[in-house]
C-alpha cells in the first residue's frame, strides 16, 4: 500500500468537448480519432464538432504557424459512428501566414482501400500583429443571460445537451404549422459545462444555429449542412477576456433557393466583441 | 480571290473575360492558362478573375455533376504574370451533389519541381431542384443604373477598365484624409463590354468591391484578400432573366481586427433577385 496521495478522484474530468476532439497522431499532420456518442445528432455528429475536429487537426499541428483566421469546411457525405482519418497539410507557408488543405475520410466499405472523402476543409493560420481595429456590427441591444430562460431542449439529440441555449428572438419553433415569418436568431450560448473559450469550442459555436428553413417556414423539412466558412477575429487576448462566459450567437437566413438556402452568423462575448463572423450553405428538401 | 464570303470581320470578337479565363485541359481536370493583362491589378491579376479561373476548371470538368453552388478560394501568394497549372478533382460524388478540390500552382522557381501552391479552393456543385423559395434580404431602394454617373477610374488599375460601375453609396473615397466613418458600399456593375452573366462571370464579380478597410477610413493601407467565399442562388434560369444587365452589388465590413477584416457581400439583379451571397477575409497592414 502506497503513501503517495491518490490524485484520481480529484483530477479534473476531462470536458465532453475536449473527449471529443482527441486526435492520435500517426505521423504530423496526420491523425486517427473516434466520433463521440456525446455530440451526436440526428444521423451524425454535430457537424460543429466534427469542423472543431479538423479543426484540431491544424492547431495541433507541429509546424502550424500563428493562429487561425479562416476556416471553410465541406461535409461531403455523412460521418458514421467510429473511428476516421484526418490529413491536415501545410500546403503554403509565407513568412507570416500559412495555408492548409484538411480532409476527414472513412474507411466506408471496411475493406482495404475503402477509404471516402467525408469532409473537406482549408485554413488560413496567420501571427497577427496589433493594428488600427473596430467593429463595424455592433452587438445588438438583448437582455443579459441571467434574464433569459434556458431554452427547451430538443428531445433525442444529443449534442443539444452539451450546449446551454438561452433564445432572445428566433426560437426553434413550438409547432410545425407553416406559420413562419422571419430567419433571424438571437440567442445566449455556452458549453455545458462552462468551458474557457479556445479557437476548438468557437468553431463548434459557429454551427451551433438550428436550421434557418425550420424557423422560417415552421415547417421541419430535411436539412443538412453542405459548407461553412468561420473567420476568426478573436485570439488569446479575446478568449482570456471571454473566458466561459456567454456568447451571443446570431443568425439570419439570406436566400432559400431551389434546395439550398444560406445564412449569415455573428457571435459576440458578453462584452460586446465580435469574435467571428459565419456564413453555412444548407441543404433543404422541397 | 475566293467567291465564300470572308466571315474574318463579321465574326464576333472574343470578350477580354473569356479569353483571360481559357484553360487548355492535359488531362480530365489538369488544365494550363495564362495570365492577362487586361485584368491586371497592381502586383497580380484581380482576384475575382483569377477565382473565376478556378470556377471554370471546375465548370469545364468532364466528370461534373451539377451547378455550383458553394466555393472558397484562398489566395496563398500573390499570382506571377506568366503561365499557370489548375487542377480540379471531384473528391466525392453523390446522387445529387459533387464535392471539389481545386489548386492553382506556378513554378516559382523556373527549374524542374519548382511548382508551389499559388492558390487553394473547394467548391460544391448540385443538380438543383425547384422548391419553396424566397429571399430574405431584401434588394435595398435604390436609384436605377441610369440614373447613377459612372464611377471615375482608378488610375493605372487596368482591371477596373473592364467593368462598368456606377456607385450609389460608399465610393471609393475621393482624398486620403482619415475622415472615413462607414464601410458600406452600394454599386451598380456589369461587364464592359457587356457580356451575358454566367458562373464564371458571377464568380468575378463576387470579388469586385475595392477594400473596407480603404473606406472605413479613408486611408490607402496595403491590402489582399486572403480567402473569399460565395454562395451561388443563381442558376440557368437567373441568367437568362438577368442577360447582360447591370447586378446591384453591396458590401459592409463586420469586423476589423489586428491586420485582417472581413465583409459581407450580395449581388442582385435588376428585378430584384439575389443572385449570390459572398463573403472574404483580408490583410490589411497598420
Amino acid at each position: 500500500m502506497s503513501e503517495t496521495p491518490d490524485t484520481t478522484n480529484t483530477a479534473a474530468a476531462v470536458h465532453a468537448l475536449d473527449d471529443a476532439l482527441v486526435l492520435h497522431a500517426n505521423a504530423a499532420g496526420d491523425y486517427t480519432g473516434t466520433t463521440s456518442p456525446a455530440y451526436w445528432n440526428m444521423v451524425g455528429p454535430f457537424g460543429g464538432v466534427t469542423a472543431a475536429t479538423l479543426m484540431q487537426a491544424v492547431l495541433q499541428h507541429p509546424q502550424r504557424l500563428g493562429d487561425p483566421v479562416a476556416f471553410t469546411i465541406n461535409y461531403a457525405s455523412a460521418l458514421a459512428a467510429g473511428p476516421y482519418r484526418v490529413i491536415a497539410t501545410p500546403v503554403r507557408t509565407n513568412r507570416s501566414t500559412q495555408h492548409w488543405t484538411v480532409s476527414l475520410t472513412q474507411n466506408e466499405s471496411g475493406e482495404p482501400g475503402g477509404e471516402a472523402v467525408v469532409c473537406t476543409a482549408t485554413a488560413l493560420t496567420a501571427q497577427r500583429r496589433s493594428t488600427w481595429s473596430t467593429d463595424d456590427v455592433a452587438m445588438p441591444q438583448v437582455p443579459p443571460p441571467g434574464e433569459v430562460a434556458p431554452a427547451e431542449r430538443f428531445k433525442g439529440v444529443e449534442w443539444i445537451s452539451r450546449y446551454e441555449l438561452r433564445a432572445i428572438a428566433g426560437a426553434i419553433p413550438a409547432v410545425w404549422d407553416g406559420s413562419g415569418t422571419g430567419s433571424l436568431t438571437q440567442m445566449w450560448v455556452r458549453d455545458a459545462p462552462a468551458r474557457p473559450l479556445d479557437f476548438a469550442s468557437l468553431t463548434a459555436m459557429s454551427d451551433i444555429f438550428f436550421p434557418r428553413v425550420w424557423l422560417r417556414r415552421s415547417v421541419q423539412v430535411p436539412v443538412g449542412t453542405v459548407s461553412m466558412t468561420v473567420y476568426f477575429h478573436a485570439g488569446p487576448a479575446e478568449f482570456a477576456a471571454t473566458g466561459s462566459g456567454y456568447l451571443l450567437a446570431q443568425a439570419q437566413a439570406q436566400s432559400f433557393r431551389n434546395g439550398f438556402f444560406d445564412h449569415s452568423g455573428q457571435l459576440w462575448n458578453e462584452a460586446g466583441t465580435l469574435l467571428v463572423t459565419t456564413h453555412q450553405v444548407v441543404y433543404f428538401k422541397e
